[in-house]
């Protein structure tokens, strides 16, 4: 049995399944916006397909829409202060429930090599449209063109190629049916055959969140649909072009290939109590959530029908021990804290110094010398306006405006580098920040060891390494952590800190002082979040996120 | 990086991994208690090796034991009423919490090859061994010899091998280390080397049942020990000898290996409190249970710290349509309801057949035929007392008794054929009961839509076969069950019975009249449980048994 859309992107899913299991640089979706790679007219299409949504009405024929105004949502507001004025088909969502349900048994009917070769197609069509999502990832999340691209385009295409890759692994496993044969001795042998069907659990709820609709949704997405389930994207209510592009995609690829389109639908429910009663439905088997403690906990504790899989805050640190390329060193850290404003769940929040001081190619520097030298290396990376805007983007939402202006009025520390607005020439309207820099110490505990999601960070004055890594683990331990850094040119220190961090699982970034940082990871080769800390129950992508989105249901008689 | 008993166990390990992939038959462990398999003097050394811990302190040298009297317990009952007058050591949990952590750390470093070549010896040694826990497993649980010796040795070291090579499969896939290329266009490409080291989560505890103390409780251990964590092993206080046996020699294998025993330890428990407490501790990071809803789902409801692998009630059920071998049907049936007394999660409970009768080999049969049969069958199959014992074993627990004479007493409907006390000569004291046999209503739900734990067997008599596929799925959806079974020889009967386990996610048995029963399922290639309905959630054994148990952590820095 196979698919012809599994043969057409056969390639594609060797090279996936040679790249999670060497987990060395692989990845079939340019993250280039080239016309090498994308084709002459690709930016001008998608530009023109992205305008072509705004001020219309966003139609995708799903079950359940609303009567009259109800029925359309239009208050998508972008962070660069531009006009969208889309309207997003408001649904019923037990409509969208049962439809998805009924939708399951075409589903499960093609089997594990005709879902992953559809959900390969979804990927292809997706890839191609790279341009257009990314302008809207753009638009609706604040993102920097460059970084909406990448991580809204190809990047998120990785991460959801990834997830089908391992679900086809799993899934592969399963042997369609077998013959079973006993022996007995001088008796003839005990006979049977056996069939083994790979069932989907029942409707995927994935919430999306504001900031990465496309990067932090598609993992979710497309490990719940390859293993033979419905979905109900349910995006952020200020990033949902995103989504629409995308469930548009999918459900027409679905009805090329004779699969029924409300398999996967999109909810647009602004109300926080219409999400809470779809979480709940009983038919409702999973859900995949990026976003806060409160309503991931909520989900976690309330939901017991379904399995969650959780993304959530953390209080991500870095020590610096040492270095042997101290310009390097602050060079690398201005752009992970600069990077989309700090609001990304990996970035920096506490960056531990020895209160003596660490030493460096360019002499020993005192904790006062790295606040002051970390401050100056924000302010030069950010010097020019055009870098600063294509790295800066915009500041999402007003929860981050009010903790950065708390952070410059001195609320959580001692100003090392106060944040400062930027008018951008290309989006008046856009509200821009640089970073804010505090310095603390560490026992002002209050003030760093909660979450201060966006551009805040603070250099907490610890009294030595080893309090430093002490810390390091206590943070992830107790408020979780994505990403763990470390600056150290003594092995023992190193090793210090690998093994902390497999106590407080999580992923450890080493002396990180040229075009990586510690706040990007690699689809197929870094896994994002270990599963084993507060910041997340669950890793894109390995076998547990996926393993358990399915049950293999057996039959068995003599022959 | 190889270990030598994974080299010195390859074979069985590559049988195994061929055995999951194909889920032909397979097994390293002979099921026969004969001397070719086992050795000349295994049946007599193993009797001798149980006789010798009778009446003795069971020493274990566990740290945390408590002091003078506190520090024993004494209270195991045999339900075939035999002295067995062992005293099992009680220890701290917190001690064994704190012991098994601290043991971590040496099983961790010797990686997936390491830990796995060591549980294949425990294994290989646990068979050796099968003969003492077999008379062990027989005393305690009050299984017949045969079936004692079966799935309490071969069958359980089947299922331990079965999670062992799913664990295994799973953790080889995790790379050691990589070296990460990314190209840069003209420029140098990025490179990084990355290292990933598969971690335990923590504390696995394990709480077994008082009927199958080693096939419930091994699959369990062995996914959580092999994957990096310590285990406790917190037995049922009525079956406390297989499982001490089996920590004794897990202690001894790891030690003679350099790997800290404390990692594995036996926590006897009798009072309820005092496993709610070890089940909350925030080190205990999955826990593995086989018993009651009840407890089952306050283990699910308040230990949020941990995965829990559930296996609860459920109502097993069979739906009988027609047949063309009437005979052998009512056998396989009358066994099935008769094996260790019904004593059994997999055991049916309800047997559905239509008002209108059934066609058969020999003629269309009534309701109140196959009711009568049915019943005559069984006590056909138990009229010779040395068959009737050696299926029967006795009865486990007070509970159960209670249960047997309530149906007797008509209070659950009525009776076709009532249970019967039996003497067992060898074993004067002990409690025998033949199967109860009731007839009821499909209507009268609150008779039969609940688990009857034992041998009380209800003749639920439905409208049609449309109408029992549909209460089949209903049972299963709404009260779980672990086995469906099916007798039908028309196509289109079995394909909507199919369909409907689909749904349902149970294993389905069709057409069962030779020598495999519904409620036996053969290790490696039948599945135990779907995970998919309210009777468990997780199965023996799959990748999602194994998979969330331990998280990878990586590091990676620029060569």
């Amino acid at each position: 049995m196979t698919h012809p859309l599994l043969d057409k992107h056969r390639s594609t899913l060797d090279g996936a399944l040679q790249a999670i299991a060497s987990r060395s640089f692989w990845s079939p979706y340019s993250e280039m916006p080239s016309p090498r790679a994308y084709g002459e007219t690709a930016a001008d299409d998608g530009k023109q397909a992205f305008e072509s949504h705004l001020g219309k009405d966003f139609v995708l024929d799903q079950p359940g829409q609303l009567a009259g105004d109800a029925g359309w949502y239009d208050k998508e507001v972008s962070p660069y202060g531009a006009e969208l004025n889309v309207r997003y088909p408001v649904c019923e969502p037990e409509a969208l429930v049962q439809a998805g349900l009924a939708a399951m048994k075409g589903w499960q009917a093609v089997g594990a090599e005709g879902r992953t070769g559809i959900c390969l197609e979804i990927l292809a069509r997706l890839n191609a449209q790279s341009f257009e999502i990314a302008h809207s990832v753009m638009m609706t999340s604040g993102q920097g063109w460059m970084m909406a691209f990448q991580a809204g385009g190809p990047h998120a295409q990785d991460r959801g190629l990834e997830a089908v890759t391992y679900a086809w692994r799993e899934q592969s496993f399963v042997p369609k049916e077998t013959v079973w044969e006993k022996p007995q001795g001088k008796n003839p042998a005990l006979v049977m055959k056996k069939h083994y069907e790979v069932v989907g659990r029942g409707v995927g709820l994935v919430i999306g969140c504001a900031t990465f609709p496309t990067w932090n949704t598609y993992p979710g997405v497309f490990a719940t649909l390859s293993t033979g389930n419905a979905v109900i994207i349910k995006p952020h209510s200020n990033s949902l072009l995103p989504a629409a592009i995308t469930v548009r995609t999918i459900r027409a690829v679905l009805a090329e290939n004779g699969i029924d389109p409300n398999l996967v639908s999109l909810c647009v429910a602004p109300q926080r109590n219409v999400t809470q009663d779809l979480a709940r439905h009983p038919s409702v088997k999973s859900i995949d959530f990026t976003g806060s403690n409160g309503f991931g906990n909520w989900l976690i504790d309330k939901c017991r029908q379904a399995q969650v899989y959780a993304e959530l805050a953390g209080v991500n640190n870095i020590l610096i021990e040492s270095t042997d390329s101290y310009k390097a060193m602050l060079g690398n850290l201005a752009f992970t804290l600069s990077l989309y404003s700090g609001q990304m769940c990996t970035t920096t929040q506490a960056i531990m110094v020895p209160a003596g001081g660490i030493d460096t190619d360019e002499g020993h520097k005192s904790y006062d010398d790295v606040c002051a030298d970390l401050a100056k290396a924000v302010e030069r990376f950010l010097s020019k306006p055009e870098v600063a805007h294509a790295v800066l983007g915009a500041i999402q939402s007003d929860d981050t405006l009010a903790r950065i202006n708390a952070a410059n009025a001195g609320e959580y520390g001692r100003v090392v580098l106060a944040a400062t607005a930027l008018d951008n020439p290309a989006f008046p309207k856009a509200t821009v920040r640089t970073p804010v820099l505090l310095a603390c110490d560490a026992s002002d505990e209050a003030a760093y060891m909660e979450e201060r999601f966006g551009p805040v960070s603070f250099i907490v004055k610890v009294a030595d390494a080893n309090a430093g890594i002490a810390l390091s683990e206590r943070l992830t331990t107790e408020h979780g952590a994505l990403t763990v850094g470390l600056y150290s040119t003594k092995q023992d220190v190193i090793d210090a800190m690998t093994e902390a961090t497999w106590r407080g699982k999580v992923a450890l970034s080493i002396n990180l002082t040229g075009g990586v940082f510690v706040n990007q990871s690699a689809a197929f080769s870094d896994y994002h979040g270990t599963g084993g800390n507060p910041a997340a129950n669950a890793s894109y992508s390995d076998s547990a996120f996926v393993a358990n989105r399915f049950r293999v249901v057996q039959r068995r008689y003599h022959v």
